[in-house]
């Protein structure tokens, strides 16, 4: 039996599972299946003759072109003969012989499609598998026994892990990594019980330790204080609370086929791939008064995550992590906790990803769903210039939730997509976990006559100053394709004349962008609102009709232009870009960026100024916070939220929600005793 | 009978009925009840002559000092024999022969403390009595029918109201308001349709008009496409939701004894006032850790809002509002539609003010208090590193809202103090109801070939370009009164030698504001953490204690500081101000707004630049949001929200919710059958 019927063999028993393990058809933009990751798998090993050193760094769907896809949903919203799914291809990045090759599968024909050698600088996401071989290389390492020796540990409850090194100006680079340890002794809180001083560093490829460094001993911070397990804390528990739940006697609001979710008048997708995370395409909004769905966002996800921590000496300054291109943000998602990490309303759907041998690992409820009923306010008005009459009109407010957690190492990303009947997509970013933390001497600042480049937070432990750069892929298509991104500056005008008591007042003048450099904004500077309109649609009254980006927190990179980290994360120089839609232009920070030069950033694709105007555009949005770390986020952070929204504006002819009803009270079971 | 006897017998009833209607005592913050309202109009009126033409334009409970305040809660606090409340006073600003005057009442002695003849510029807060007065002087007036009979409409449904018109350099000023009118046939949204040209001036104090002007002839916009009534729209109505409420079978979690607050750890008092609106006082959190109740907030309120058009024509010129100084936002709060204004699990407070006659007028449901759970994680962390282990740990997040709307004239405010289990204030801010709308000949923009100021919202309709500046007034007492305020700049360092491959890294730098000069902050213009501490007291590991503001969205003025209303509104040239606290510097925008000259805002006071090191001092923080209308904000807008939060930052040793489990999950009732 030759390689090809193998294969062919292997994948009608596939194609079987997969029709036994879905009871819908597959959306060209559904992720892989358990079945197609091991059809990728079976495919690929069997294509190399080298499968038994060959590891899956990356297995994602390869997306049908855009035309592709759209013809599908139209033909397929208009009810008339559908036209056929377009083929499912599946695109994997794979090593071997320490060599990065790229292959496209086709998983209708079971076929390869094409393969390339990675050349050029940056290597693919570390896998989980060798990170986990990688961090157990010191524990037969002796000079690691050694130090541990030294500070009396017990080997047994020493943990370590695998840190990203970047890119300083070195020459050749090899697929390198830091790792360094915690003591777990006595608590779940590793993080918190670093042995400074101490860092192997590891070649990927050869799976060795190549140098080591015990620089010097500090204390490692005591356990005590350190754990957030509620079973492993002690009384008084607090502050209390009763009883809260988010109720829904009627059942969810939304419907959800495979990965197709409809509410209220929204329609979207949400997909996952295992670095980017959530994908939210195809969201489009029902218009009441022009009765049919209207396109917003083809495609928006996370590309690329930058977190450059602030400490320059030797355990830390490489610190500067890419958390999706390194570290794999979807394949880093946790399995989200009922009542704790969603409400009691929320339905659940897990992903799958290839782990390193390219079989499939299960993200069980890693995504969850939700109507959210905060108590706002959606509109109101109270008239009371009308004589002998008040009038009330107000709504409550609720939305749809798409959202997952995302744990890279200490920190834990809340990502959530808000879908708002009023039009507006916001999305909000939760910043929880625990903190990147150093062990020092030091148990009061009055001891400090130096930099420590963070806060000492406890005793012993310093939580070191850091940034988190949150990249947005948006592809708005507003009505359709071709967009222009407007900038409307409020300018002020002096007034010259007598022909009003004012002095001044200001005014919109708004610049569309012909080219990307007209498009590069750091937000801050002056005041305007950024919209992506259609040029070739009008609303009635003549506006263009366009979605509006309603900032989060605004922070610019405070590393200088030319330092090693910042040319990596050039593409967080502005805050704002605008590109022309390229299907190969998607990880914004490059497509391969453990130890990358950036080389392949926006900030290079960019500095060909294409023309934008009128054109099929994606924008590309930072949102960034400094964190200085304080005690409160010791041994575990509160959430930091922050968030921007998408606001259509002058997209409907009028309020969207003018005809919408508060939801109904919720009707109690008709009850014989209370619990 | 003399006058005092009178009083006397007067206020031994009232005593009476104010036993009858409390059955709690009084908290020396409470607003003025009802009895205590009837008794200062009582005495004021008998204490003036010429009471019959007396109009009460502020009357509100004038706050025991500071010191005497702390000294009663010290003592109510530890349980020893409390103190006794300190004596209840009034004060009053009251208008009679084109004069105002303050008076200090005695409630408790039935006797005047004070009185003083209120000399210099500006005016009292208009009451709703002469505004509805004055509103309905056009209808008598013949130039004004003349103009409705040539505009061909119908009287019974024309509706005016009184518009302040600022100052614009003018010598000697009387109390003169614009009425404006509109036409409210077949819609509830008069706003909507403006007989745009048309514009009395009435002179406030002589209740006449004193000039008109009918410039102009415009279409008065259809009514069609105006209404926000349910009762009053057709189907189809939409987008639908499903049931959904929030649930708490325990009951809600928190405790309200007349206007103070308990709740998990945060107790406080909601106070209310005619022209501020809300009052959040006394606000302290108690430490797990150290066992006791520590104070953040002695007070927070807003002082004032400022909403300047950015239509500099004759009939909108002086549209520059100042909320709270001209309306009262007090005064102007709706009661709040249980279901739709707040979810179904919130409590309400009755809010009472003097209305022009001195006598109370009951807002029946001013207030509500909710506890939110909106399904976000408080704090979470997923742990893989640890072999043959995943530990996940999340709590999710329920807080304290406590929301007022206040509704001035077209626009609806909904403000927000939430309360978080974290130590955090957030403060939130939404923006509905219906724009302020002009009258114009344009059906489509492409007619316009001159600036109109707005956007064309609808036909005949333009959405005038405006801002909102909100400023708070925030007295925080960090664990005691003697506090500072200190930037804590984030500044790049240029690495200059070889000990490091970095070559920057940021850190730090931080400065205490030494005198009000110090504390101007323009928000944006550098990054940096802006924190009150308490210079006295540091955390175990030696930092200082401390809260800090985490801005929200930050919008500086666009006129010129030389322009009229901007020398009015100099308190929104800065974002952030620090003063010592003085118990007369509470209205930021001047003690009398009507018509002021900008001589009593925080800018002048600031001027002295007194020393704030170590003081009791005042933060006070201006969150502004220019306005582009859009066609989506008619005929009423969808709501547009922003907040800001004060966050503690070393104030507890440690994430002071740590030991806070997530709340249980409703036990249903045991149910027979389904409504």
């Amino acid at each position: 039996m030759d390689a090809t019927t193998k294969v062919t063999l292997f994948s009608i028993l596939m194609l079987f599972w997969s029709h036994a393990e879905c009871n819908h058809l597959l959306h060209p933009l559904d992720p892989l299946t358990p079945s197609e990751l091991n059809l990728v798998r079976t495919i690929v090993q069997n294509f190399y003759p080298t499968s038994q050193n060959l590891t899956f760094h990356y297995v994602g769907l390869d997306e049908p072109n855009k035309p592709e896809i759209l013809k599908w949903l139209s033909s397929n919203n208009s009810k008339i003969k559908p036209k056929p799914r377009p083929p499912r291809r599946a695109f994997a990045v794979v090593r071997f012989q320490k060599q990065s090759h790229e292959i496209t599968v086709d998983l209708s024909t079971h076929s390869i499609v094409s393969t390339k050698d990675c050349e050029g600088n940056g290597n693919p996401m570390l896998t989980f598998g060798e990170q986990a071989v990688a961090s157990q290389l010191p524990f037969s390492y002796e000079p690691f026994k050694e130090s541990l020796k030294k500070r009396g540990l017990n080997t047994s409850q020493v943990v370590c892990a695998c840190f990203t090194i970047g890119w300083f100006g070195e020459g050749k680079t090899k697929r390198n990594v830091k790792v360094k340890c915690y003591y777990a002794n006595d608590t779940a809180n590793l993080y918190a019980r670093p042995l400074e001083g101490v860092a192997a560093v590891v070649d990927l490829d050869d799976m060795k330790i190549v140098g080591y460094n015990d620089r010097y001993v500090v204390p490692v911070p005591k356990a005590e204080g350190t754990e957030y397990r509620a079973s492993k804390l002690k009384p008084p528990f607090g502050p209390k609370h009763k009883g809260i739940a988010v109720t829904q006697d009627g059942g969810p609001g939304f419907t959800k086929d495979g990965h197709s979710v409809s509410w209220a008048n929204w329609n979207f997708h949400v997909g996952f791939d295992i670095r980017a995370g959530p994908i939210i395409s195809l969201a489009s909004i029902y218009d009441l008064q022009k009765q049919r769905h209207r396109r917003v966002l083809y495609k928006g996800f996370i590309p690329e995550l930058f977190v450059p921590y602030q400490d320059p000496t030797e355990e830390w300054y490489y610190t500067t992590y890419f958390d999706s291109g390194e570290y794999g943000f979807g394949q880093s998602m946790s399995s989200l906790q009922p009542l704790n990490d969603c409400p009691p309303n929320a339905a659940f759907i897990d992903a799958y990803y290839a782990g390193s041998d390219g079989t499939p690992v299960k993200i069980a409820n890693a995504f969850c769903i939700f109507e959210k009923y905060a108590g706002d306010i959606m509109w109101r008005h109270t008239e009371i210039s009308i004589p002998n009459e008040v009038i009330t009109e107000a709504r409550s407010d609720v939305s749809l939730v798409v959202r997952i957690v995302s744990t890279v190492g200490n920190y834990d990303y809340v990502i959530d997509w808000e879908f708002k009947p009023n039009g507006c997509i916001k999305i909000g970013v939760g910043l929880t976990g625990i903190l990147g933390l150093k062990a020092g001497t030091y148990t009061n600042t009055d001891q400090i006559k130096e930099d420590i480049y963070g806060t000492l937070i406890a005793d012993n432990t310093i939580g070191i100053y850091h940034d988190h750069f949150f990249t947005y892929y948006l592809d708005l298509d507003i009505d359709g394709e071709a967009n222009s991104f407007v900038k409307s500056n409020l300018e002020t005008v002096r007034v010259k004349d007598d022909t009003t008591p004012r002095k001044s007042y200001w005014t919109v003048v708004s610049e569309t962008a012909k080219t990307e450099a007209d498009a590069k904004i750091n937000l801050g500077s002056k005041p305007s609102e950024l919209l992506v309109v259609n040029p070739n649609k009008k609303t009635k009254q003549g506006n263009k009709i366009g979605y509006r980006l309603l900032p989060g927190p605004v922070a610019h990179p405070l590393l200088l232009n030319d330092d090693y980290p910042q040319i990596r994360a050039a593409f967080t120089n502005y805050n704002v870009w605008v590109t022309p839609y390229n299907k190969s232009e998607k990880w914004v920070g490059g497509s391969y960026v453990d130890r990358s030069r950036g080389d392949d950033t926006i900030a290079i694709w960019s500095l060909r100024d294409r023309e934008i105007e009128n054109k099929d555009i994606v924008l590309w949005y930072t949102m960034g916070f400094h964190h200085v770390p304080s005690q409160e986020d010791y041994p575990i952070m509160p959430t930091l939220s922050g968030g921007f929204e998408l606001r259509p504006t002058n997209f409907f002819e009028r309020n969207p929600v003018l005809k919408t009803k508060s939801p109904k009270p919720v009707h109690f079971p008709n009850c014989t005793s209370q619990h």
